[in-house]
């Protein structure tokens, strides 16, 4: 049944090639929050006497979807960017992240967390919290809380890291199964991730335990891969019967046999490449921190045409930015820097990228991204009034909010259907 | 004789190893507008009773140079980013700045484009208007009537471009003479300069009556040099003679015989690098401008460790972003990519990266950037309360400001003593 009808200038990628533009269009969402029409008419809607909201000449997008980001990480934003990966982590990430054992702590910062995605309209998240069981669940109850949908990860590691964050295997399961008795339902917003925070921090143990979980309570799976070259030699020697980095994850059954998300993919190439496509590992591009720590820019031209999936990531602290908007821009600048090394390789187009971020991304929790009937209403409302819209095609006012707008533009949020409120802040 | 003194938490970079930090300090301001004295304290100051303003717990710290502007591509700011440099010049840039032959259409983008760099607190400009000589006059008023200061040039240009935007060279030198004539006060804030668009548009009868224009009235100089491949080929068959890009200028008195800046220098190397560094002439490195159009990515730390003068530009409209605090967070991306290629070029430290945008650049202005006495007292106050200030050391917060901020934090302006009120819009 239609519960409202909204009426906006529509814009949505139902394919990577273009955008589907509905000058004064109408999408009708019904009582299950789901998109159940989109036409440039309200007779070729089959409405009832659903109400019509109308949002006037502004714009009416899907929500953005962070595929990357550690929620412990917040305080860090915006500092720290001297150092690449590994003692980056060893000392400024491991550090801050400690202080999650304090539930206090963590949700003063994860609430503030929280309250910047829902400036920057972005309604869905794959998330690493700590290895801190209650932290994990305080940010679990806080995601329940705003209504913005969440795969959160309550980290496995227990090695190469300082003892505060060590955990055993059998703790790293016991925690892992309390979190999914209480939030594994099938259809919830809010869901577990299994997340071993990458290679160099887990045992063969602990990663077999992982892959045991996820096959087990048929979760997903999300880490990290081939960031950095360092990391990737530090791999090769702590895993040398892997053929590749992407091999460690495969072998423990994280590599795609549940779905899977591993971000960066910096150096992702040949054999690595194929098992990802094979397996449908979906890549977390995370531009602004593959800059900001030096590690390199990702081939997300080559991914693309590859096949293999993608969605965009802020990882925060190693990216500086929440607004997900930027991290468009930045995976096209990323692109345009192959292109010039290599014509042969065309950078990529905004509606590619708009795709990527949103439909391809939004894959990853269902059907999430897109306004095409029986996908979930996540969507933004942007009023572009500052930015001269009279002046400009549809696209063109799209195309400026990215690259020139920022949350003051965003003036309605929706999730799976409900308008989000602005989030508590303590 | 000191008019004020402001106490704030005061931050500034007189050498670029480090930055200058003032908890709870004082600079004084004399009546011309320049900085008598900075101190940790009131007593160590010889302020009289001069009034003292209390900042409380903002930020006080030199304001933004943009070092290489295009004020009539405002209107195509964050659109129109699909092609490289030759083709975007030809489809979007020259049509857009054909229309500035209309003063009143030039006006009121013109307002648009100053009221954004206040916001952003850009208090000084190097400018490309367009070829026409009323509308550039226009700038050059609007920019007195802001109180902001800017190098405002009217752009020769007589070949390789559309009939609406060629000028013989006689009305050429004759523009620019009755420009000269009406602004050329040897302190004012707005003066003009000498602005060949590049060489491919000017014929060297054109460049030659350029670089004679700038002797005789001892002017300083603005072009483009080694932005993109396809350019520096053509720049190669233009000017066969020449023994690379920089010397197509040298050759006619436009590199460095006044002072002269640069845009891009992306590929500038060897010879063309050796003369840039002897000659004095500046670098104005535009990053965002450079991912944009595909152009490549600058050696920053390499025209730094030689001794290159350098500073920032947005470059609108190849640059997408009129703030110039993104343009030292891309800044510090590209050398970090240079870093990842070579780790024998260590990256730019943020103190270093401030320092190029603000005393560095400031040095094209005469003695602009910095809080030592005898600059100008060109300044932002930031108040920074939405950032958590409590939690981070007074560099932190100012880097923070940087990878995270926007208008919304910058409270007051001031051009060479002057608070600069919000320009009118039309």
């Amino acid at each position: 049944m239609i519960k409202t009808v909204y009426k906006a200038h529509i814009l949505y990628t139902k394919e990577k090639s273009h955008f589907e533009v509905l000058e004064n269009g109408y999408v009708a969402v019904d009582t299950e929050g789901r998109v159940a029409g989109v036409a440039g008419s309200l007779a070729a809607l089959d409405c009832g006497d659903a109400p019509v909201v109308d949002f006037g000449n502004k714009l009416l997008i899907p929500a953005m979807n962070d595929m990357h980001v550690h929620a412990p990480q917040v305080h860090n934003q915006g500092v720290a960017m001297d150092l690449e990966l590994l003692p980056w982590l060893q000392n400024y990430t491991f550090p801050e992240e400690s202080k999650y054992a304090d539930v206090e702590y963590a949700e003063r910062m994860y609430r503030r967390f929280l309250h910047t995605q829902w400036l920057f309209g972005t309604m869905r998240s794959v998330v690493f919290g700590t290895v801190h069981t209650e932290s994990t669940r305080k940010l679990m109850h806080l995601y329940q809380e705003t209504g913005m949908g969440a795969l959160v990860g309550k980290v496995a590691m227990n090695r190469n890291c300082p003892p505060a964050l060590c955990e055993d295997v059998e703790a790293a399961v016991a925690g892992n199964e309390a979190l999914i008795a209480e939030f594994n339902a099938p259809d919830a917003l809010v869901r577990p991730i299994i997340t071993p925070r990458f290679v160099p921090s887990c045992t063969p143990d602990l990663l077999k335990a992982c892959g045991e979980l996820a096959a087990k309570y048929q979760l997903p799976v999300q880490s990290h891969l081939s960031e950095n070259t360092s990391e990737i030699a530090w791999v090769a020697e702590l895993e040398p019967d892997s053929e590749h980095y992407g091999d460690a994850y495969n072998r423990y059954g994280l590599f795609g046999q549940t779905p899977t998300i591993m971000a960066h993919c910096v150096w992702t190439r040949g054999k690595e490449l194929e098992l990802m496509k094979r397996n449908g590992v979906m890549v977390a591009h995370c531009p602004t921190s593959n800059f900001n720590l030096s590690s390199g820019m990702a081939p997300i031209r080559t991914l693309l045409d590859e096949g293999v999936r993608i969605g965009l990531g802020s990882d925060i602290s190693g990216g500086h930015d929440l607004n997900m908007f930027r991290m468009l821009v930045y995976a096209i600048q990323v692109s345009k820097m192959h292109y010039q090394l290599d014509h042969d390789k065309s950078f990529l187009t905004l509606p590619e990228t708009f795709w990527i971020a949103t439909k391809s991304a939004g894959s990853f929790f269902g059907k999430v991204g897109s306004f095409e009937p029986g996908y979930d209403f996540d969507a933004l409302v942007i009023d572009d009034d500052v930015l001269y819209p009279a002046e400009y095609s549809l696209v063109h006012r799209l195309e400026r909010y990215i690259y020139l707008g920022d949350d003051r533009q965003i003036v309605h949020r929706f999730c799976c259907g409900r308008e989000v409120p602005e989030p508590r802040l303590l």
